[in-house]
């Protein structure tokens, strides 16, 4: 006998969570529809030299990487972007750009599993590729808005901002050379606190008053509205600054739609070390703010630089799904309400009457079970419909129909299955 | 710069191939919840002592194993139904039996590649677990017909048997120790054809008579309804085999459906070396019989046996989407004919009038994309609808609103976006 486990870090997903996380998968693809986003796939696995870069030799700790049986180094995908880069590279021919694509896949990274963190997980993306128009800027934010209003019902709060800015500002303080050290530390403000930020700023910069310009302008969102905050950015950069600028039209976009309610400018949002070089943002859950960012991203200036000479900017996000699933279910979401395997479990010992009985169900696209067992030990069906959320059984007697609503343990009996059908189809 | 090359027997799906797939991964899985299944999901990655038995020692070459950073020896799932079997006894308690599961998922084979055979595919599984009823062996076969119905409208033959019945009969001829080699030889049948089978299977029995029953039996079906192949078989096998009678209850309940026209009772039919142990069935193209097998399954008596000591008997069947997707091609389906991006694409240069009108048709359902480049450069524009198949571009100028039908080149022009919306609705 072998023991069944499964790996650290791994997990299986039992019928109730697989039908939640494929409601939100549906959800989020439809929107990205909405939009004219098309889907496309890459293979989990991949030359190692392409997946991580030239560098070769010493392999990255957190990617599943091996020699398969034809002695190739392989690496299985860590993330949607990467591929999504190779991907355009590859069908380059193939494609029309701007090049709206979405694609819903696993990826794998040998992370320290730690709770909420798996080493496979569902990365949803979606990116439009090969413009640098606000238009596409626009494109997303108000795809993302489209999104937390299905998913989150409008409890979002956009935090969004300008790599660009932040790099002039540094420009400007002749900080280039640390801008890097000084991303990563302001990246984690809303982790660690202002105080921490401000010690290891001026450790990093060690000049009080260019750590004060930086805290000026990261703090500049602060309680208060977006306006407010152009205006205030407006004298810390140049106010003919170019991502500057961007936001503000962007702002007046969102705005001309109705839209803007939600949308954050808070100047601390840079993305970390990612590759983003416009426009980043990052959406926090007004009433789950410690659950972090469900949904990210950003302008990028050129994807696909390892495997093209041709220029390939571009903007995306990428949506949170395990996240999301969390704080819908803290929110005891409706979203998420039924997990039901089907609207009707059928009774019966009449074997012609139960499958003709079934078929009729189905026919009319009730979702039907079919009860396979004796139906003399009612407390195994009783536990069959709690474990599988099926509100009603029908039994089969006498040519007769009983309907149970379970919750109610109301019985109704009718001598036409179209009646049956019309009831069921009333209810569910 | 790298170049963006892939691994031999993976590849890329491009928008178009990727509508498809999940146009008939969406046929599959509605069928599914009709007939009451959940979905599941289990790790694309588990031990390769669980996964592959407790064998260890030689590695199965087609399959992707390796030592994760962690120095465990990992395999990549190379079906659906090893981690089906691990996972019913990892959550036992959790799950209420009979146990509906469907999983739709990757699974990688380090097979030499070839024209329509991949090292990464899908697969999409159904299966009944902890029930040996004549009535999920029916509703197995309900649901293929209902797959079937909506997949290829109804130009299936589904070939079935019983191995059992098979067993039966080489007991009765002493030919048990042999049944091994002799199941694997008629398995082949519709590949290498009856002569080489004749001669295969006298080179393992050594006894003409004993290969002409064996021919005789596995030949049983030809040109015979099923009723007459029940017949037949009855005096070549016992008439109260076990296996036999079920193949004929099974039949009256498909008759008494209305649905046995596409069931055609063929002895042949062995499904190989796998574990099945009753029904046994594979689905031909009447039209495409050279395809193979687009669907397939059967019985088997104790899926779980190498985790539990629990028997966990059961059905099911797994559908083979690259299959269907080259069949369906083949015919001109109208299941695949609609891979657009979008219904419409948005053309303008008054940022403000474009964003509101696409918010409008997209509020309204309808799937729009915004066009974010220069609206000067028709060629590109035409070419951008013409590859992401967008059937209209509805261009903004003056407060009026053109909507090009592409195909036949007609304009009409609206002064109301309800208006706008009505037509697409009513074209779309």
């Amino acid at each position: 006998m072998i023991e069944p486990i499964i790996l650290k870090g791994f997990r299986d997903s039992l019928p109730s969570e697989e039908i939640k996380k494929k409601k939100l998968e549906n959800i989020i693809e439809d929107v990205f529809k909405l939009y004219g986003f098309s889907p496309i796939d890459t293979p989990c696995l991949e030359y190692s030299s392409v997946l991580l870069g030239k560098g070769g030799g010493e392999t990255d700790k957190q990617v599943f990487s091996f020699s398969d049986n034809g002695n190739r180094d392989v690496s299985m995908r860590f993330d949607l972007t990467v591929p999504l880069a190779r991907f355009s590279a590859s069908n380059r021919d193939e494609l029309s750009f701007p090049f709206r694509r979405y694609q819903i896949g696993k990826v794998w990274r040998g992370e320290k599993p730690q709770k909420g963190r798996y080493r496979e997980f569902l990365q949803c993306d979606g990116d439009i590729i090969g413009t640098e128009s606000i238009l596409s800027d626009y494109e997303i934010l108000s795809l993302l808005y489209t999104l937390m209003d299905r998913l989150v019902d409008g409890r979002e709060e956009i935090h969004l901002s300008h790599r660009g800015m932040f790099n002039s500002l540094l420009d400007n303080l002749n900080l280039k050379d640390k801008s890097l050290d000084i991303l990563r530390t302001v990246d984690k403000k809303s982790k660690i606190g202002i105080d921490k930020i401000k010690d290891e700023l001026f450790s990093i910069i060690g000049d009080d008053s260019k750590v004060n310009k930086v805290l000026e302008f990261i703090n500049a969102g602060e309680n208060k509205s977006f306006e407010e905050t152009l205006e205030t950015l407006s004298l810390i950069v140049d106010k003919n600054d170019e991502g500057l600028n961007r936001l503000s039209s962007l702002y007046s976009l969102l705005k001309e739609n109705g839209i803007e309610k939600n949308f954050k400018l808070d100047p601390s949002i840079t993305r970390g070390l990612d590759y983003y070089t416009g426009l980043v943002f990052e959406t926090i859950l007004s009433d789950y703010p410690s659950l972090g960012s469900v949904s990210s991203g950003g302008r990028y200036d050129n994807l696909a630089s390892l495997y093209s000479k041709e220029k390939m900017p571009g903007v995306g996000l990428s949506v949170g799904l395990d996240r999301l699933i969390v704080a819908l279910e803290e929110n005891s979401s409706p979203l998420l309400e039924d997990v039901s395997s089907s609207n009707v479990l059928v009774l019966g010992d009449d074997l012609s009457f139960l499958t003709r009985t079934i078929r009729e169900l189905r026919e009319s696209n009730i979702k039907a079970d079919l009860y396979t067992e004796s139906i003399d030990k009612m407390k195994k069906i009783y536990d069959y419909t709690e474990k599988n959320h099926i509100p009603y059984t029908l039994t089969l007697k006498d040519n007769a129909y009983s309907l149970k609503t379970l919750k109610t343990r109301e019985t109704k009996t009718f001598v036409a299955i179209e009646d049956v059908i019309k009831e069921l189809q009333r209810e569910c």
